[in-house]
């Protein structure tokens, strides 16, 4: 790949109740990137209220929330090359996921790249951005998952799936193996090496190893 | 240890610049275990601003803002069990860490358990917290955090260290291998293994392999 094409427009698309680390276990790693490149990095929303990772419905008693940079109605979708879409407990409630998922549905087609992490792959289904596409998520939430998208050509084995512009990946860090391996791909594989081993992380690199399906 | 003694309250210490996946790689441990069992949790920080992972002086083109829940100033020191102090290149401008080192010299002796990821046992380390102790930290940072603690008796090979009341972590990913090992203690493996499993999370389970090192 030409290194002109490098993605350096990155987002993030909450909800209430989305998983924390399916979030910044990716965004760690582009905390990293921007260091050595510049990089441009919005957080998306509903509203400009922070968000909770406790969702409407869910039952977790503690819970830390962030502040979004633009709603979804004022998302410089132009100006995104890279849209991340985290899962979380959050997605099982119509009420935490109909505005992300209406959203995905607009901004899906126009991004370059689409990125899911675990169950973010379920709203990516429902929003149809991965019908006819190669796709994996969370192997625990697999059957729920996979109800979500019919027409999506559902990879039980694999750590993630890259198909064209859809990139998913299965659950919570797998989603960090996945960032690895597409900054790898766009940024060289010594760039994403340096990055793991900045944040002592040991990688899984090989996306048809899953040793949780 | 006896299973009455389990610690149910946590709470985090940010300061500008702070490593995302610093807190929320353990945090994200703990909401989860929050849906098995009752759990209180507190965002602690200078002011109620959101605080930025952009920190003064530092080089990052992109950030993520988190709110918080109390100032140092209010926050409630005899209902916290454990409090986990991130690192981040934020350690190294004395602005950013300042207000966070002086809170540590007063939460630190009050404080059941004090657990710090990466940079942070610098932080702990200034506040004075860590003298006496074995303690360790970020490989690549090593030179710079040890001379904050010459009466520190640092680890260097060491995935995490538990010396009675303070835990001390290695680089950023570290942190979450050593909350698994924290709960462990604390819940039961069986719980730890149960919480690594949803996350899809490889653990590294022997504290004194560090391929950093």
């Amino acid at each position: 790949m030409s290194t002109s094409e490098k993605p350096t427009r990155f987002a993030v698309a909450l909800f209430p109740g989305f998983q924390a680390l399916d979030v910044f276990g990716p965004l760690d790693i582009l905390n990293m990137l921007s260091r050595i490149t510049p990089l441009t990095f919005h957080v998306l929303a509903e509203t400009l209220t922070p968000v909770s990772t406790q969702g409407l419905g869910t039952k977790h008693t503690i819970s830390q929330s962030v502040v979004p940079t633009h709603t979804f109605a004022d998302a410089p979708l132009d100006d995104i090359d890279v849209l991340l879409v985290p899962g979380g407990f959050g997605t099982r409630n119509p009420v935490n996921v109909d505005p992300v998922v209406e959203f995905l549905r607009r901004a899906g087609p126009k991004v370059k790249y689409l990125l899911t992490v675990c169950t973010g792959s379920a709203l990516a289904a429902m929003a149809g951005v991965l019908d006819g596409k190669r796709a994996t998520s969370n192997k625990m939430e697999w059957d729920w998952v996979t109800q979500q998208g019919p027409n999506v050509k559902w990879v039980h084995k694999a750590r993630w799936v890259a198909d064209e512009k859809v990139w998913t990946s299965s659950g919570v860090t797998a989603g960090m193996d996945m960032m690895y391996a597409f900054l790898g791909e766009h940024y060289g594989e010594d760039v994403a090496r340096d990055l793991a081993q900045a944040a002592e992380y040991v990688r899984n690199t090989d996306s048809t190893v899953d040793t949780f399906a």
